[in-house]
């Protein structure tokens, strides 16, 4: 069994603590039923050339595996998921099912919910924000109308809880400062509902407990 | 062989041809030497509920192979590369780095870009768009000059052609309005590398020709 490590941040503001992405890692590792260590970095060490060798982008997380370094959240949960039937299902069409779902989390529900959050978060006090946000606002909401119209009545976006659930359930913890997912009974049960799975409680704890530890 | 057939729109407008994320499954079946039909659809059928169950937000490309259907263009895209070496390579850890930067393309770059794009081919003339755009334009460059770094030195973003290239070239074309990639020769001989291989172009030419046979 080779040895998982997962970069996180040591310190990120209120609004973003038990959002930051390493949260999907960490939760699918615990679906999985594997252990991981942490590699706690600050902001220098993002910056930095050989971290930015294993992160393009000087996001979080990295996941090191042995000789793998993997980056991308949304891959390293696919990456887990191959090897883990508590997070896809054994058939192949099971599996480009979840997976479709992996992307539609990342690439249509995901940019849209961002582009709200920084709004809200980032640039609230810009006139342009307050111009842009209606638009913004309609847009993040018809595409949240649509995944609850395919999970009216299910479960889970399939039908057995995989890593797309996970994903999906990630990006609509995003917009928690607002009654975007919550006016929508369907996505907040669906959401309520995959966090209220053991795994989840445990990823999260494990990120709030590294803000806890740097902030004493 | 199970037939293959992919949606794709009958009409759009000029700044969007070529551009249509059907072509990158276009592309994805031309490298891995598989045939497909195609199925022209217009705003009716996007918006019907028979569409809206195989493509939850209305949008193209939606596959469909023998009982299996899919959407989600990057999705649609890994499902062909897990079935063709042309696409993927066959071990483990190139297959994972591969699905790595097919979510990069699509979660890290593609929403920078199109914050972009949708601010200038759709709300030019909004005085918001014009104060937002400096910052935006700012994180797109941002983003394009960390892959930049990254491929710096390289032909492909790993050791050789995969479904990952497939997805990063459709994304560096969108901005295609703009000097963004071209001002950047790293990314713009690799973008040129890319669509140089016959595969895309015989992907383009079909795209083009389904607009050019609809406005006759």
């Amino acid at each position: 069994m080779k040895t998982i490590r997962v970069s996180v941040l040591r310190a990120v503001p209120a609004f973003a603590q038990g959002l930051v992405r390493d949260l999907r890692v960490r939760w699918a590792l615990e679906e999985a039923g594997e252990s991981y260590s942490e590699h706690v970095i600050g902001p220098e060490e993002q910056k930095s050339e050989p971290y930015r060798r294993l992160q393009p982008f000087g996001q979080v997380p990295v996941y090191e595996e042995g000789d793998l370094a993997l980056f991308e959240s949304g891959a390293i949960v696919h990456h887990i998921a191959q090897r883990s039937e508590a997070l896809m299902p054994a058939d192949a069409a099971g599996r480009a099912r979840a997976t479709a779902w992996m992307f539609a989390a990342m690439n249509s529900i995901e940019p849209a919910i961002q582009n709200l959050t920084t709004i809200d978060l980032v640039y609230a006090q810009e006139d342009w924000a307050k111009a842009r946000r209606p638009g913004a606002l309609e847009f993040a909401q018809r595409r949240l109308q649509d995944l609850a119209t395919w999970l009216d009545g299910k479960r889970y976006l399939e039908d057995r809880f995989t890593a797309a659930d996970l994903l999906m359930t990630t990006v609509l913890r995003m917009p928690r400062h607002t009654n975007l997912v919550a006016q929508i009974p369907v996505l907040e049960n669906y959401r309520l509902r995959c966090e209220a799975r053991p795994a989840f409680q445990r990823a999260l704890a494990a990120q709030m407990a590294v803000f806890a530890r740097h902030a004493a």
